[in-house]
């Protein structure tokens, strides 16, 4: 493989195109705070913090896991929000359409990538979404988790703001077990009880 | 394993601590702006970005890599920074005191894990600093070609500001060719060349 060949340099212009492109997840603004309550996370940066929990966390999965695959996964799961944008987990009406829409945002992502890897990164994002291997399960997990751990110690701000009710996180984590019943178990316990009022219990 | 049992309580105890506590590096501010110039990145957003490049750029490796071992480096190279803080590339006297600098950062972050991990985590952050194994090198032609293709296309911003010197880019990253020899040829030609001026070449 030479840089200088045709083919090579064409194929180098479409990655670098996606690359530079996906640097928009960057401005992709979450509702989320950080941990100080300073201000909300972009994208890019809960993304991060998926895959590094991945690493830290896998132990934990209830089916053994691919660390590397889930890490990918989480890394991309939200790619499409550069064109799809963040939908609110309690956003109601923001999620009647949020299929469409995501769809219409991986059909023009994807295509800046050479064909072969189009499909292959199309295909963590609809892994991710159709939550069906031990891997997407498991990130899955991590997508719900982080989120409950931020609320928790930035004061429960973003649900107070949102008026997040009692059923709805409930509601939003019923799958959350199924990458990890432990993970699960700890972050209800600890993250989200605590934030849902003394009388729900 | 159970998380109603002590021990695996604990554990999981020092895990949320350190997944808390990694929240920081989305506050350490990096010189790099984003391609649209509109504010600088952080470090959270640049150790995504490089993993995201590593999934699409790894056939150009010199060397056969792991990918996912090649990611978490990407992920984790820059985590003792919370405390340490980032040292802008062409920083003279930063420079000098950043390794102690952060060898102690390393030794205060990574206590907060349970020893076996923080063995773990600890070794991906020296084995990319020691830049021996195909992988180290590869995640370091990431990191050095992510901020050449930022500040290309932020029209050479950055560089501009800190008054950046034709040789300071190319004394840093005489090893980037190491990771890929495609991949440097490349960032060279179209991210780096354009910024040092024509009579340069």
């Amino acid at each position: 493989m030479d840089g200088r060949d045709d083919s090579v340099r064409e194929r180098l212009d479409k990655q670098f195109a996606f690359i530079r492109e996906i640097d928009k997840e960057k401005q992709i603004g979450r509702q989320t705070y950080l941990a100080d309550a300073s201000r909300k996370e972009t994208d890019a940066e809960h993304a991060w913090h998926m895959a590094m929990m991945t690493l830290i966390l896998s132990e934990y999965a209830r089916e053994k896991i691919d660390v590397g695959r889930t890490m990918a996964l989480c890394l991309a799961h939200d790619l499409i929000e550069i064109y799809a944008g963040d939908t609110y987990a309690y956003d109601t009406k923001g999620n009647e359409d949020k299929a469409e829409r995501e769809r219409a945002a991986a059909d023009k992502l994807f295509a800046l990538l050479p064909e072969d890897q189009a499909a292959a990164i199309r295909g963590l994002w609809e892994e991710f979404e159709e939550r069906l291997t031990p891997e997407a399960k498991f990130a899955d997990t991590m997508d719900k988790i982080q989120p409950l751990l931020l609320n928790h110690v930035s004061g429960g701000r973003s649900w107070k703001e949102h008026g997040v009710l009692r059923e709805q996180p409930y509601k939003r984590n019923e799958k959350t077990h199924e990458g990890s019943q432990i993970l699960w178990d700890y972050a209800e316990e600890f993250f989200l009880r605590p934030h849902v009022g003394k009388e729900l219990k």
